[in-house]
């Protein structure tokens, strides 16, 4: 089985890979940090229509999110209160308006890689096809002006190497970060043609930790000083990191092997079904200054 | 400055340690995971009187831990509502019933870590003395019966090391994950004489990842076959591993380096409130079968 990423490019109408051959043998899935299983839920006839899904750490935001699409994309369901999909569970939020899904996530890699496991299990069990995933969230740019929308061509580590080292069974296995550079593309031209705010495209930093990780001087724990800190941002500026996170790098390794990938048939799904070419994505850029993009 | 974890023992009234020398050129220390800080909040009158902190994954079950805490207690406040202290963030929640401050952490090692800077900057700024804090959260074990709760005595990771490698501008520092052996000798006492369910005190192995880094057969990607599984979870055995999380190493680093211990002192505290030797360590017994003690 290759699980290194470096697969060849899917074809156009593209399933949403699942790399398990339990899976087949389950007579139920569950997806425990959901709620949802294939013997409890109808998954198809509840996700199967999905071609956008927009995942984002925080509960609160995600539920923002939802309402501030469905009024973009007129598909406002003014009595449904956007309920959440996940009210079985408090481990994570999960809201479906029209073909757009939205996910809260938590924090750190850990916490979003429980989720992308469900997810992708969850779209591969409804017969999704073609689905663009976009994380949506706040970051810390480096060298930028404060509002700097960024979207992530390649996840770095905290040592500048685009690579996530995910442990299996006590071993070592390197995964590849890319991202869907086509994607990358329309998100910079929507950018362009709004004129709104400045965007780059540009390498994501994803650390495993938020006070020593980011060599932020005001943790509980901090054993270098004020030069420390400035010598090693402008290393990480050196290699090319825009902006520091904390999910990035299992998010783009688990997209890639699973083929969720930014492609331009979902957005002329959108355009077809909406009217607007960008009004999708361009959506996602008002939503919010200081995002990150992945 | 010593973070190795290798400090003597702390005298009697112990603090709470923050390491790190910037902190006191700060005007504001601000919580942002705790949406609290030093100019908004009165720290020491909220928080001074703290002597046990529970923390747990999810949101629930910490408000439900704390309405059972304050009855078996005896400290309810019938009208309180119990209200989430960081009510204006939807990171963490957090309750407090008396001298028992509880916390949810979410979701593997960077989520918990983030709350875990700020609550040992919390208790530092509210001047808190002798503190004692119990993570409680369901494990996947070992070769033990369902039901059986684990006190951990060191956390070791996915190769069964007893260490926790924090990263710190780019380069790995390894830190000393050993509980406190006092508490877990006083808790297997409660449990012995309580007599409910079987309690042991062993090794928790700390994973980063739920599916495949706890070589889980349903997650959206598997390279392993049933046969690799058992040799892994029989290796860990033999290693002395007795369950499985994804906090316990952080947690374990992050309280040794801060004071942060079991010690008499806190129980003979509650003892003289509470009249009841054992009163508070056996109701987090009787909170939940499945529970792990770190």
């Amino acid at each position: 089985m290759d699980l290194t990423g470096d697969k060849p490019s899917a074809p156009r109408s593209s399933p949403v890979y699942v790399h398990n051959p339990h899976l087949d043998s389950l007579k139920d899935d569950v997806l425990y940090h959901f709620s949802l299983g294939t013997r409890t839920h109808n998954l198809p006839a509840m996700f199967g229509d999905v071609k956008f899904v927009c995942v984002g750490g925080s509960p609160w935001r995600i539920k923002s999110f939802t309402e501030y699409i469905a009024a973009e994309l007129a598909i406002e369901e003014p009595n449904s209160g956007y309920a959440n999909i996940c009210a079985g569970t408090d481990r994570y939020t999960m809201y479906k308006v029209g073909p757009v899904l939205s996910v809260s996530h938590g924090m750190g890699i850990p916490s979003i890689a429980i989720m992308l496991h469900e997810l992708i299990k969850l779209l591969h069990h409804a017969h999704c096809t073609d689905v663009t995933v976009i994380r949506i969230g706040t970051s810390g740019g480096i060298g930028l002006e404060p509002g700097t929308v960024v979207v992530t061509k390649q996840s770095v580590d905290a040592t500048f190497l685009p690579r996530l080292e995910q442990v299996i069974l006590g071993k070592t296995v390197v995964r590849n970060t890319d991202l869907d550079q086509g994607l990358a593309e329309e998100l910079l031209q929507c950018s362009k043609e709004l004129s709104q705010f400045e965007t780059v495209i540009g390498n994501t930093m994803c650390t495993l930790d938020f006070y020593e990780g980011q060599a932020r001087l005001d943790g509980a724990l901090c054993s270098y000083t004020e030069k420390d800190k400035q010598d090693y941002l402008i290393k990480a500026k050196e290699a090319g990191v825009c902006n520091i996170e904390m999910e990035s790098s299992v998010f783009a390794a688990m997209c890639k092997l699973s083929g969720l990938r930014g492609k331009k048939t979902q957005h002329e799904y959108l355009i077809k079904k909406y009217s607007n070419p960008f009004e999708f994505l361009t959506s996602l850029f008002l939503f919010g200054k200081r995002l990150l993009f992945v």
